[in-house]
């Protein structure tokens, strides 16, 4: 077993070795599927990686990372990387590499020192839903990488209970994806490769109702967040057209043109983030982390 | 003057004439403030540029745009560009030039077809501070281009008042930037290049308090939010720490460090985005859209 601070011997040098190249197949989409594995790169996110890896294998569960390759210098100055991957339940060992062998392994022109490659994370839709969710994010046909990244990230800091990937979106495993959640990617529940009319009826017969994210939908965001308070403090108010408290599936749309129309149609309703300006909408990561915030803070209240 | 589909017989051809080079040279930072101009691409960003300029000069104002270069087939398709371009009050002509003209002035990888040329838009501290402001989203030392432009667009969105960069915050006519503001550089006042203190100073003399985002901050932001709401609901509540009603200066910090230490004591409370899961934060652009939400809400709500 590798100990802080002592590198092995055996460091990688060779950055045309199979396993260097095995590495870097994964930075493409067939090659991960192939092997269902993907890798990360940075000392953050190689550090949550392990850390839900520990925290996996000591519940008894299957290893979340496969392999880990770091500098020497990134080593040191990271050392609690190795303490990580060192803990009894891990049963991990990191490989030191040259930064010749990093950088041929994910391509990026400035190498952050540490690379991990790690077995698919993402869980069956029933498995979510049977843990009787209360707030779920899903993501339809969105395309770009740091945007799906985004919204996971936001919907793990919203407390969301599980992020639902459509099956004609960008692969949440794509490099800059992973880049993007910033670690989240291991904190909640994702889902991927599933239709969305089949996560709706799925959803529906689980109790949740079903709100898609529409600039031009018919229930306003704050209205809905007005209503929701009012009935914290016991007001008087009108039947509200949706209880935010309630268990939701939000639906965000892809970046350019939001959700489709028979998309749309699947939802109880669409609700708009309002806006006060001139701006014709909001971003999805940001749309989608108003929406989410909103639920999450009635939901909150009401407990 | 220039008709719809019938472009005029002076096309631009030549990739290496001046004019192309002269509009290239905006890509870089000294090359903008050289001539207080910075050009932007694409039909959706242009015709906001174009919208701007002529409601500007309807009302005796400057030029907005002092150029525009589009392909033919860009005309055809968006034949709202021309019509803005000759609006009597705009005084404009469109240069119809070829992809390889519009491709050497942008460095684009895929050109969209038509690049304006504007000038700077941004107006001094003192005027946005006359107008009695509510709202205002001041950025600090912010670098990602794309970053800059997000808030930028959600302050829009939430309908602020003005946006203010710190003098070593990212360039907010940088190309990337421009693009990400989606139209929104044109909708509210911006402010640049200004000091983070003498910008607290001045807006603490205008009657504003002063929030600082931030992860560790004392107070919780969906506290405030419910206090906001319950003096809406006449609710007996105890003295709030801050209330969001009032005219508000955001702070929000570099996307890695967020605000330094001397940056969050300028202000009078620090406030943290609640993360109800096991994110460490959010990414700027979210944290500052719930940020100006939570009292762009309130504020409306009191009014």
């Amino acid at each position: 077993m590798s100990e802080p601070g002592r590198p092995p011997a055996d460091a990688m040098t060779n950055p045309r070795a199979d396993r260097v190249r095995d590495v870097a197949k994964l930075a493409g989409r067939s090659g991960r599927l192939k092997r269902s594995q993907f890798f990360l790169e940075g000392p953050a996110g190689v550090r949550e990686a392990l850390s839900a890896h520990r925290d996996c294998m000591d519940a008894g569960g299957s290893a979340v990372v496969e392999a880990v390759y770091a500098s020497v210098e990134c080593l040191k100055r990271y050392p609690e990387l190795m303490e990580l991957a060192s803990h009894p339940a891990s049963k991990l060992q990191i490989r030191v590499a040259s930064e010749m062998v990093l950088s041929a392994m994910t391509d990026t022109v400035t190498p952050q020192g540490v690379v991990a490659v790690c077995n698919f994370v993402d869980v069956p839709l029933a498995e979510v839903l049977a843990a009787k969710p209360k707030l779920i994010a899903m993501l339809c046909r969105v395309q770009d990488p740091g945007n799906a990244g985004t919204v996971l990230r936001a919907a793990d800091a919203a407390g969301a209970d599980a992020v639902i990937f459509s099956n004609s979106s960008v692969d949440i495993y794509n490099p800059k994806a992973v880049r993007s959640t910033a670690g989240s990617l291991f904190h909640l529940p994702v889902v991927r490769g599933v239709e969305l009319s089949d996560v709706v009826a799925a959803a529906k017969a689980a109790g949740m109702g079903v709100l898609a994210a529409d600039g031009y939908g018919q229930l306003n965001l704050d209205l809905l967040q007005d209503e929701s308070a009012a009935r914290a403090f016991e007001q008087q108010i009108p039947d509200s057209q949706y209880v935010l408290e309630d268990p939701t599936l939000w639906l965000f749309g892809n970046e350019a043109q939001g959700l489709a129309g028979e998309e749309k149609a699947l939802a109880d309703h669409r609700v708009a983030v309002p806006v006060y300006g001139e701006a014709e909408s909001l971003n999805l990561g940001t749309a989608a982390t108003v929406c989410l915030y909103a639920s999450a803070r009635a939901q909150r209240r009401s407990n």
